[in-house]
């Protein structure tokens, strides 16, 4: 038996610090004040800025980018699922009236290909920077045997704050109250699994074709920014009770999330007919014959975020949206019933 | 074509919601004051407790199991994965000075099997109680086409505190100090690529083979749970000044961890003869005619964490130490020079 090293066996530690190296740039690229970066190591220390809250809730939250990863693999693009895992984690805190502090990354892989782990991170910090959330740390780990060449996996870590008094939960939701929808990018980061059979194993389309009557390859359609809601939304947690509930659109869909926030005996009727599904949505759902139920459970359907506010509030609501720049509109009302979603059209 | 509905796309939204129930219940057996439950859901929410810190400061930090997870594959047996994990994480704070606060995990799988999520969960939860950390959220991924059948990846996320004056960063670290080594409990969760491949590949020893010449067999040597320092530090660290730095030994070994701690001019002497080096360890060196210089650069080598305090002190520290139950040995001195360990022996 020959001798055995360490980096014969699969794992090279001098290619990691190569790899931790660069991501140091890009980490620091992010710092916010809070960051006490010179005295960071096993761990990043974050300070909240004295003053800032009154009484601080943290708000944290876990997640990953799914199956859009493989659309990434194909298109070899590795610099936007770090902004998808970004701004998804950013909005998952944001419901909550959270405004974010800092974010870690896990970044898994069989062989670690230094240029391909820059640009995943390049896209973390690119998602950090335009978040005001600083890149705190995180871990790269090269698992041989774990990963098929050239494939990762990529989870996120954010931490956020926000004033007790100030935490939006959907407690004080009410029958009669408006449902206002914000665009979505794309799919965000839900229903490749879906998307992906019907696109590549139906359709048999490649990553660079052309999406049929859409004008735009199956890579960018796929690959298209989660979106982050903050800029938008911020403004509105300024005023005290304003917005009554948030839900981010994620994996379920309108269907699932939305009751998420729903105190007991509320439900919500949401209008089909309020908004224009995007193309890419409904040529999925023609293109894969699936059943409309499937299709507001699997994907956001062009909403990625709905703000709840009293009725009499709606128009104020959505003239400070406008002047953000923002779509919004109004596509539905609470009930009173069933923790549920019922949909007419 | 026929159609085609999320399920049948690979990802079971009924069983995720199931897990989800599951590891409600064993979130809420982590649960400390801290935790806002009642009010919980797109994120976690978590109040510092007024009053426990001065001026606090947040540390974070993310890990995962690496390799270590094949073992458990082939044992078959996923409820200590999640323990070591917890443990890791805690000590990587530990080592500034911080108490763990809560954790989030984030597990992927190609099909999620309710019964194996729900051992591993159990893992983390024992490791949560057992630190006094909340399991205060997380995300379970379903990713058809990312894993082998029964396999999964496990990443975990802590944000811990300390109070700013009590930091420890190895920033008064000086010519003269004593290195104390506290005893790891195998090879926690490092060095698992190279363990596998002498064990499996080289000495095609089966997973409930006997060690030779040890009397256990090789998932139980394998999966010995990487211990938490939690409870053997805290005393310690509420003596100001006392401890005046602390180096978790993980990927890299003594040779690349306790340097990370020290100040410019600072260098370490390890005194190899200072402790027995546990047996699994001489057998896989041996096994695998490892190099020696990457036997201490790729296991902890029966030192899972590193005290570094005045030499006055020292054995005042040992004494509190021993008082915890732990095997406290003095292994080594800092000298001045690089900042790189040099062993004698």
């Amino acid at each position: 038996m020959s001798p055995i090293d360490y980096k014969s066996s699969g794992v090279d530690i001098d290619a990691g610090n190569e790899v931790v190296r660069r991501i140091k740039g890009l980490a620091r690229s992010t710092f916010t004040p809070g960051v006490l970066s010179e005295i960071g190591s096993f761990g990043g220390l974050f300070r909240l800025e004295p003053g800032r809250f009154e009484d601080p809730v943290l708000v944290a939250s876990a997640d990953g980018v799914g199956t859009k990863l493989k659309v990434a693999f194909l298109a070899n693009r590795h610099d936007t699922v770090g902004e998808d895992l970004v701004n998804h984690c950013v909005n998952d805190i944001l419901v909550q009236g959270a405004r974010p502090l800092f974010f870690l990354d896990y970044l898994a892989t069989g062989r670690l290909a230094p240029d391909v782990a820059e640009q995943i991170v390049a896209g973390i910090a690119r998602g950090c920077r335009a978040n005001g959330c600083a890149l705190l740390g995180g871990e790269t780990a090269e698992m041989p045997g774990f990963y098929a060449a050239g494939e990762y996996d990529l989870a996120g870590f954010i931490v956020g704050a926000v004033d007790r008094a100030r935490v939006v939960n959907g407690s004080t939701l009410q029958a009669g109250d408006t449902l206002i929808g914000l665009p979505s990018a794309g799919l965000h980061t839900n229903g490749y699994s879906l998307a992906r059979r019907i696109v590549f194993e139906e359709l048999r389309l490649a990553v660079d074709s052309t999406l049929p009557g859409m004008g735009t390859t199956v890579a960018d359609a796929l690959l298209a920014v989660h979106r982050s809601y903050l800029r938008a939304i911020e403004p509105l947690l300024d005023e005290p009770g304003l917005v009554r509930g948030l839900a981010h659109i994620t994996g379920g869909g309108i269907t699932d999330n939305l009751p998420r926030i729903f105190p007991d005996g509320v439900g919500a009727r949401i209008d089909r007919r309020a908004w224009d599904v995007p193309a890419l949505f409904s040529f999925l759902g023609q293109a894969g014959q699936v059943p409309v139920d499937d299709m507001y459970r699997s994907f956001n359907m062009g909403i990625g975020l709905i703000v709840a506010c009293r009725a009499a509030d709606a128009s104020h609501v959505i003239t400070a949206l406008e002047g953000s720049g923002e779509a919004p509109r109004i596509i539905g009302e609470l009930i009173a019933g069933e923790r549920r979603v019922t949909y007419v059209e």
